[in-house]
């Protein structure tokens, strides 16, 4: 059976282009006892792994030039020689960007699509939505009458936060790109505020107005010059959530801002980084949460589905323009 | 009575100088019931202090412009209208820059100089000893094998904080102004290593050689460039207390440099900037600890000590360019 994959077809340096990516075609061999032959439904472009296109050391192990991207995935099994999976089952997993893959069980989840929409085994309900789930409960710890902030706060992990926020009765802000963002945050996940910083010159001061009484909890997706805006909002014994930093992740150098460490220290800040990884043993405790709220209705998701396998390094780049609102999928043909 | 004091007299910008204080004679009153009379005997000069000179608001109250200076003081008392003191008792205290001044005993600590040295009541059994505690103890949390690194290892904190985590198992390297500094570190103080960051050129990589496993917990007391160097050699989940800023404390602007949040999200680090007062219901059980540590001999301590009232801007400004060997202390004439 011939497949087309996508491998790396070189490192980016900067914002990756397409020339980094490039398709090749793959003669699968039949599957043999204990594989499933798997379709992809939907493939996840994720800003993360634009850290894995890098050959610099980090937390997850880097992708190899000339092998195919891997990423999450929904797909469906088309054929089985394991007892665990049937024809027809739907399962999420972490797959190579490929027509078609062959894989053992053991690394997949199955999924009830009758349950929820494939699309949000990949974003409220698998990793985006953990990361939300622990940077807000764990890191950011919002109560009642609690400021908080979201950089990103359209994205597929902002959202998320921003409902989660609401949940526990905080006063949410979101920061994103574009007026059309601000009104979906407002209007469709219940955001309180929301500032397009690309409309405003003076975002300090535009947090200060949307935020009046200084920021609790600050999460942050996008660090750079929002995240200094931020920071100078930061209320005595504020958190700060460091979960992404998509501003920064195309540098080819270290980018340089002002110092923000003596604002911390003299507003006793708590700042974390973290991978959701970090919690993993907590996973269950976060998707019977997360669960139980969209299927109430107090959590609500979207995504942005790009159509075709082929535009896969164009959806992945396009995380980087902010073509997304909320996750970013790529529906396969 | 006639009294000297010394007071703002205009608020500093960049370094203090001595132009920004002012000695001024003064007649003190006669003291009335519930009042005591108190001679200094020394007088602390705290890094903090300089935040206090400032307008900006910060979490210390601002010192008013021709008003004196207030700092921690070990004082005698002189002369006593309230059952709660006696003449010939030793006192510690917010006092002001004064040869003799009135308070009362409900803003003093009794203390007991035969116990201990009277400056050890200005430092590791006060506000440095304490900020080193809960810096290490609750922020950092070292245990057995754990790599520290101590940015301004040999003043009044960060010989107190290097110390405790020797007393935890961890291994301690200090960064400090000079080679004397160092000898003392190792020599006098326990530490495993020391480095003189003014005798290198890449302080990173001398860290990197130093902490061959990396860094587990970062105690910064200092800022600027040498934090620059030791957050590149963070640990994966290491720990950041955010104690001081010295090398920030006299810009005049905010100063710029490489952005730390991606690295710190990269690492999973945990930052935390306090101030010793957020833990102020915990201070009896840090000075139990304090107290037994110095008893047992597992805990030492040193101070530097300059002579004569008139020498307290001296003294103050010499702690911006690494005078002091442990606290810095002024001894009243």
């Amino acid at each position: 059976m011939e497949i087309q994959e996508i491998v790396l077809a070189s490192r980016p340096v900067g914002l990756p282009s397409s020339d980094n990516f490039r398709p090749e075609r793959k003669v699968l061999e039949k599957i043999t006892e204990g594989e499933v032959l798997l379709k992809p439904l939907y493939f996840s472009v994720d800003p993360y792994m634009r850290g894995r296109m890098s050959s610099v050391k980090s937390y997850a192990a880097g992708y190899e030039v000339d092998k195919p991207i891997l990423g999450g995935t929904v797909a469906k099994v088309i054929e089985s020689k394991s007892p665990d999976l049937s024809e027809g089952d739907s399962v999420v997993g972490t797959l190579p960007w490929a027509t078609c893959c062959i894989e053992r069980p053991k690394n997949l989840k199955k999924i009830n699509t009758d349950l929820f929409p494939a699309p949000y085994y990949l974003g409220v309900l698998r990793m985006p939505g953990l990361t939300a789930y622990f940077g807000m409960m764990d890191i950011g710890r919002p109560v009642k009458g609690d400021t908080v902030l979201i950089s990103g706060a359209a994205g597929a992990v902002g959202i998320v936060a921003g409902q989660i926020a609401k949940i526990r009765g905080a006063i949410v802000t979101g920061i994103t790109g574009s007026d059309e963002k601000c009104r979906m945050l407002r209007e469709q996940f219940g955001f309180d505020s929301a500032i397009n910083y690309k409309a405003t010159k003076a975002l300090r001061k535009e947090i200060a107005a949307e935020c009046p009484k200084g920021v609790d909890i600050y999460f942050d997706n996008v660090g750079g010059e929002i995240t200094d805006a931020a920071v100078a909002n930061l209320n005595f014994r504020s958190r700060f959530v460091l979960c992404g930093q998509i501003s920064q992740y195309n540098n080819t150098r270290i980018s340089t801002g002002p110092a923000l460490l003596p604002v911390l220290l003299t507003r006793s800040v708590t700042l974390q980084g973290f991978i959701v990884s970090n919690f993993s043993d907590r996973f269950d405790e976060a998707m019977s949460e997360l669960t139980g709220w969209v299927s109430n209705g107090s959590l609500k998701y979207t995504e942005t589905v790009i159509e075709g396998f082929n535009n896969l390094p164009q959806a992945f780049i396009g995380l980087f323009n902010g073509m997304n609102y909320g996750k970013m999928l790529v529906k396969a043909d």
